[in-house]
């Protein structure tokens, strides 16, 4: 495991002695399954990534299969730490991300595009991004993120799912409605798909 | 400018060549002036960094200041490209962040404090944090970020007030309410408090 | 194109203007089409970097795709500045990679697996690893590097085929074979399958 | 704690399971107490960073509060680690710093500036810098350093302080004086104001 | 030992609790002695890194000696963590690397140089190069490498001498020989000379 | 030029564009000449960097020579980027370096040793160091440096050399002398022996 940004207790995981090591310790089964998309986002991700492939440790990157059924969706999300480069290799995917915010009486800009299979999109580090089934069947893409531990922070989960919940005066006033529509998202069950 | 973790374009801004560089480069005023909190959220930010201090540069810091109305909010948002480490200067905030998803049928994990003058709060690279003010007066922050250029993405305006919109099916699934809602938010006025 | 380890004349490319980045640029089509694999190799990597998607500069990560015609092979080569890890969605695979040198009077670790479809593997960055095509038909993987333009070294070609080449005298000792026998393959073509 | 740039027994600590953080250690009070400038630089630095505030490890980033009596000093120093923003929150402050070594026959070019309340000043990492209350009254400043455990190295006491002393031929010869004029100095108390 | 880009077990060291270091931790001796070339290559390297000085530990620099027979060869190799400055003290070099794969139809460009005493020469990170003495005398040469460990990666000793043997069909098809070719060259011994 | 931590106009430099390189761009000579050491020191640094060797560009590294006239001194001086590995190639050297501040009433701890031919020392970045030659002859060392542009603080000149001189009421505070001495001293003439 060469070249190191370590993540330690950070991803709860120690570099093995070097000595110990064995092709093992580079290798994961699985990745051709597919998900099972039977929840209300209609998506699942599976990630490999140093939680589940420990070779993985100090080499900033990991990979995820993302699968989708009709009209499923991976919801707004950032990854804290590391970039996504997705390529769909089945189905038909509308996808986007939205700059930073840009300054006073300014909006933050969307990109998006629709994906076909072979297409490949990037999701800069740290983005909200979001990617939709519009295709008539399943689909199924592959991404790659720069970080053996990116993290995903699912935002509605993040905001209105949290425990214990955000006190329901900051929700209200950060997003404009009543507190008693804030109570209503706090009670809802936020399925995460990671 | 030494030890360059560089932002070209990125950040707008190229490096000046050091034999031109004067003590102005590395300087500028103005932090002591409240900024203006007669808006929505009651809060409003004043940054410190490369895009108006060009010393900055490949320097990997930056500052702000925030000031707070009574009862006025910095909304629940993130900073894509750095930590924040927030002192409070006068008034009583309620402040907390919001752990990255812990996995399936796990919630987002919050962590809160109540601030006093002098206290000290760090919110990690990349999670979603707010500050509401709670005590009886305004209230004043001040706050280093680990970035020259470290980014603000108001959870509410990127979600909600992006330009274009972002597809309200999109909205409508992942927040789990009738798209009539999020057509609703959408067409809301998103103050940027940056 | 947040947070920067920038390469730039390095690879070629400059940071763009953010004011002027779209959606195209973080969008490459084509990893659908299989390559050519009708060469000595019969194998062919097609890469989608920062050569072709000029939005993943600075962000510390690439695609490929790599297809092999049965028993083609991807040869003994390096990333100069990237980790690799592949996943497998057809064919099945003889993969592997060697270690640093242990040091005197020790071998260097070869460490190798069969992958099947849905396997992951991870190439640390800088060592010598192959692919070889063991299954009955032809094979297609994906792969993840841990840079935008993680470079490749193939090394026969870079060892007997270089231009001008590698004085025979050098290659003759490094690799214990009569002067004769190095001059009869710098004479060879030497494919290039990125 | 997000991205790792770690510092383990570097700075004595390290990191914590995530799965026992709680927002107790992203938390640290006191900064609102003026420390004791009774002393015979008239200044004193309160620093918050990872060895106060456990969460900051691995975060790159830290704060520190410097109070001033009357015509106080902080006196020449560097910070091996890290770039030091600075804003003056009271009084008014001469404040400089000298750039590397130009070559032969020139000379360190020395940058200063007087600071009044609100003004930000940039001390860029590695460079000899200084603060000098030239105001009516105390004075007060925070400041934001890049690394979670910058260090600070106050040039007198490391060079004539130090446990045991630097070899008097050595500092007579480098600062051009009779090594009787080192000898007292270093008998002197050098007090560290960190 | 300030800021870290840590090798935790990936060098099999540990950073030493600060308080506990002294003047040891830092030094070694030796490197005025020649190293043995009685070897098939004639040449040896004596190196200085993290694994016999502890202090070098996060610190991302090591040095070796090299010493050359008569026509003693410094193999083609690689070091995959780290770029090379090499410093002729005696003798005279025949030294090149090459670069990275161009890309179809066109080949590894090799760059040379004849160094005499005081001739310094980079070898860019990762990148394959070789030194060949070709003056009349033994020769000996002082080297930096940018990592406290960077590895060597002997190209002949990892490709014919690796422990299992790498699968003589991979060699045969990626080095065009016959079959019985590799399996003579895997039979050899490889000396290696760090 | 792989991997990059980019210099750019930090250090007047900017990257060739990759296809105009040629050998020369990583080539330099010259190390074999002994530095002239006629001067109040009795030292002189003979540096091989970006500034005279454009290949090193972002590759993280530099060499330098260093020559000792008899009771030669390199005077305490800091590498604001760069830690140093020394090689004592000929003569007797007293060196040392001394630790960042420890906190309130502890001094900052002097590690020192003697080093004879082929001994290597460490000296750790940003850290105040110096070499005196304490032989009977002249001394020549060999320096690995672990940046580009690792640059030079000679701590007498930048303190009491600069220009414009730094306010002597900031001197005679920090080292605890009279103005009068301080005046003195910035009348000195301070040679840079880099």
């Amino acid at each position: 495991m060469p070249r190191v940004l370590a993540s330690f207790f950070v991803n709860g995981k120690v570099c093995k002695d070097p000595k110990l090591v064995t092709a093992d310790d580079f290798f994961r089964s699985g990745l051709n399954k597919p998900g099972n998309t039977s929840n209300q986002l209609g998506s699942i991700v599976t990630a490999v990534n140093v939680n589940n492939l420990p070779g993985l440790n100090t080499l900033g990157i990991s990979l995820a299969r993302i699968d989708f059924a009709r009209r499923g969706l991976n919801p707004p999300h950032t990854h804290p730490r590391g970039t996504e480069v997705l390529v769909l290799l089945k189905g038909r995917l509308y996808v986007g991300f939205v700059l930073s915010n840009p300054g006073p009486n300014r909006k933050n800009k969307l990109f998006t595009k629709i994906l076909n299979p072979g297409d490949v999109f990037v999701f800069p580090e740290g983005l909200v991004h979001f990617q939709l089934n519009v295709g008539k069947s399943n689909a199924i893409a592959f991404a790659g993120l720069s970080s053996q531990n990116a993290g995903v922070i699912t935002i509605a989960n993040a905001v209105f799912g949290s425990d214990p919940p955000i006190n329901d005066n900051v929700l209200a006033k950060a997003f404009q409605v009543d507190k008693k529509v804030i109570d209503d998202l706090q009670q809802q069950f936020w399925w995460d798909n990671n």
